[in-house]
């Protein structure tokens, strides 16, 4: 059976997993989880099974259901044929692990739906400060290490993450033309195909009005 | 030249390295950055040179400066001999960076020490929430995969993330009663000489009136 992506069209780590199943040219199903409606599809018990974490994006493959977007990414570079992931160098695969580290745990959590949820009216003011911040630190890491892409001229996890960051940045009016590095890898990004056809505006849930 | 760990007795990400070098057997040197003296010793642009975030830990190994703890941790295990970090089965490493990821994206940076400064007078109760919530799913993950460890009976990078973890929700007074296999977990980790060793209350930093 073909891989089973639960997920959300904005979601930027379900994003993530697309880029990853498309640039490796793997075929997958989506089950769409509406976040908001219904309350937030990913509160239902039958959800929670998938992951206890009651987050996007889940994936069922190989017979198991993983969760968390990195550690799916990895199992599918780890396991399918393809274009790497990640560099074979050591010091450049731990350039491409400090990126997505940043911001899978240094940016992405601290703007998410559950936690802006619970900040309440002021969200846009902390999810732009964290961005942000994060930017900062980003921009400067990549300075040195990017080439055409993150980390030199190859893709890797690094642009997975990264191109779904800025998306999320630009959701939040924070000015991206302040990260001019950030800014020309994200343009590079978006004109390859692996990123334009998992982009949140053409995915099966995508409501009209979003749609590019 | 050893490696050299930039950190702070008590950051729990900090932590995490000094466990992967004990559990490696790895010779490291130690400089101390106070997150809170001065100020905080993070914050100066001396430090921002080894780490733009600004956090620690960093580490210098091999010519480079890495940041980010995972990424370290996985450098190191990619480049050094001594037990395994990472299982061997791609199924069983999807399941140990699953709960690594949960734990680094999922939990600690919602209540680490910049966010809960942002957060004010509130950040005792911000800080339970999101290490319960966090902990809810992680128990619900720990029962399908543990063994002696984590996940089966070989320790793992999980392991490593887990009782850094445990020790935060501590100080936050966290009732961990309340999760019997990671309570479980955590007290097979402390009896093992890498987790005594590195443990925040016996590092150079440790104040005294909070040595073991």
């Amino acid at each position: 059976a073909a891989p089973l992506l639960h997920g959300y069209f904005r979601s930027s780590c379900s994003w993530r997993v697309r880029i990853a199943f498309a640039l490796k040219g793997i075929d997958y199903d989506q089950v769409p989880v509406n976040l908001i409606k219904d309350g937030g599809q990913q509160l239902t018990d039958q959800y929670k099974e998938l992951n206890p974490m009651q987050q996007v994006p889940a994936v069922t493959i190989d017979g198991v259901t993983l969760s968390q977007s990195l550690a799916i990414i990895q199992y599918i570079e780890e396991t399918r044929p393809g274009p790497a992931l990640l560099p074979a160098d050591p010091q450049k695969r731990a350039k491409v692990r400090m990126i997505c580290d940043l911001i899978a745990s240094g940016i992405q959590p601290l703007q998410n739906l559950y936690v802006l949820q619970k900040i309440g009216e002021d969200k846009v003011s902390w999810a732009q400060h964290f961005i942000i911040r994060g930017f900062v630190a980003l921009e400067s890491l990549l300075k040195e290490t990017a080439g055409k892409y993150c980390v030199g001229d190859e893709i890797s996890m690094a642009d997975i993450c990264l191109a779904p960051q800025v998306y999320n940045a630009e959701r939040f009016k924070v000015d991206v033309d302040q990260f001019p590095t950030i800014k020309r890898l994200n343009q590079t990004l978006l004109a390859l195909e692996a990123f334009s056809t998992s982009h949140p505006s053409c995915q099966p849930d995508t409501p009209a009005d979003l749609r590019a």
